[in-house]
């Protein structure tokens, strides 16, 4: 990757995306909305951009059209030749960077907050690509955890760091940063009042915390848990490929809680358990993710660790205020 | 309709059908776990056949291809001349048809159990066509729904009863008698391991119902609560057809619970509350299921009744067995 220009700059240019799936349909409504009401996303300093990532995809209720969109952010695919027969998320890819990229340059907009659902138990979690997972970008998108957590501490939040295979792929890499709000359960092709709600305070709190960042407020330095990404389990399956078992009972709806060596993970068909078989207690999440069959897998494992986050610096220079 | 022959008889020819909606993994999975391993829908008075209804959604993890199977068993589809441009689910409804009908008539299987999965929180209900709420295919299927009840008193079970508009349009029509058994909240696209093993105990359960009616069992008379359906309720919604709001965080999740003139049935995007303004209390039932956002219903009303059974009196003569 070029190298980023530094982050202690105001943040001017943001957009909040949803429809990145489109069943998962918290960011649907709330973009939807959005671009008919869009003073809810003005802040003093700069104003957000609601943007629907894929309109075709949500027009007919489905993840995506042809690929999912939000593992086509790759230079391979934003840099290839425009073809008839391209598949329609790559097309609108190079659409997405062209509007907020492109992917690595100094043109690219300033923070992506991109909204998803999951019919997994995961709560709220906010993940972050590894590749990012690296002063400065990342200790501005854990201030930002951090302040989320502040706003509402009744709430149990979770931050997840995952390492795309090869570089990044998913839309907020366009940007020079960017996180994924993820929340469940709910299921694809509902909307429910209550994610709905909590999700909209949290895209207004991470817009009030760029604003306090543009206007000189200095954040101090913590430590915070974070679950790192290690790999997939694929459910059992038959010789034809179909489910041999599903998640086990007592692994269902547990996202972020210890998996230890030799409990049960799978309930076969036939009756019999299927164990954990490592040798060391993960943390498994998007356990049953109803997206993630197609992709063999039956949730992932992931490793808690605590991560001490540097002081987030006030800027120097007051901004200028938007017109 | 024509009349029906007297189904004080043995059922010998029982289907156990899943996937009519190809994304309700439930009776998916149950069903291709049968097609493996048949003995389990075994019995010495018959042998239940399992079916998976709509294999082309199934495929691709959807609802329908073309139209929703569960719509389309009216004698005019299954009745229509075949032509190359018919939507799939029609061809489909016509095999199945054949395969477990022709719907009216002598030779049709005299018991269907179609298994479906919703996103609503209706635990385990069984739906009944109104039509067919007469002495005496409702009581038998009256009785299945007690013997159940009293097979799991811990469980709470509904009894459903709906009339489609005009003629009968569902899988189990086809057949002579036949419910639908619904079980939810499951997301579309994933398979629950509490759903599943709940649901494959009631399949055995209805099959064994059948085989203690087969070989001769009395059933006394009882008294049951019936929720009957009146209507739909659509979402509130923009001039372009999009939501404008969703269920209200206090009907959310409330099936089967008593709907009170003025209470909150909706929230709006903006903020506002939309309330009920009926003039009498209702039973919400399908609250919030995904697939009924197409369908203009943001959930159905109903009555609650309490419906006398009479007793399923015993089989006269006694059952040969099956080969």
């Amino acid at each position: 990757m070029c190298a980023l220009p530094t982050p202690w700059e105001p943040l001017r240019r943001v957009a909040v995306t949803g429809g990145t799936h489109g069943n998962e349909l918290g960011g649907v409504y709330l973009v939807r909305h959005w671009l008919q009401a869009p003073g809810e996303l003005q802040r003093p300093s700069f104003s957000a951009t609601p943007i629907l990532a894929n309109p075709a995809a949500t027009a007919v209720c489905r993840r995506y059209v042809d690929q999912d969109l939000n593992r086509t952010f790759t230079n391979t695919f934003l840099t290839s030749k425009a073809a008839p027969d391209d598949p329609y998320e790559v097309t609108r890819a190079q659409e997405l960077n062209q509007q907020l990229g492109p992917k690595g340059s100094d043109q690219a907009f300033d923070f992506i907050l991109d909204l998803h659902n999951t019919t997994a138990n995961m709560g709220t979690s906010f993940i972050l690509e590894a590749t990012r997972n690296l002063f400065p970008e990342a200790t501005f998108s854990m201030h930002l955890c951090r302040y989320l957590q502040l706003q509402s501490p009744e709430l149990t939040y979770s931050i997840l760091e995952y390492q795309a295979p090869g570089e990044t792929n998913g839309l907020p890499s366009v940007a020079k940063n960017g996180i994924c709000l993820e929340m469940g359960p709910q299921p694809q092709g509902v909307l429910r009042a209550d994610i709905f709600s909590r999700m909209r305070a949290l895209v207004a709190s991470t817009l009030d915390f760029i604003e306090l960042f543009n206007r000189g407020t200095a954040f101090p330095a913590f430590d915070v848990e974070v679950y790192r990404i290690l790999d997939s389990v694929d459910f059992p399956r038959t010789e034809d490929g179909h489910l041999a078992g599903t998640v086990h009972p007592q692994l269902q709806d547990r996202d972020f809680e210890p998996l230890l060596p030799g409990a049960p993970i799978f309930k076969l068909f036939n009756g019999k358990d299927v164990l954990y078989d490592g040798d060391s207690t993960v943390y498994p999440v998007f356990i049953n993710e109803a997206a993630y069959y197609e992709k063999s897998v039956a949730f992932l494992k992931s490793r808690k660790l605590t991560v001490s986050v540097p002081a987030l610096p006030a800027l120097t220079a007051a901004p200028t205020l938007a017109p």
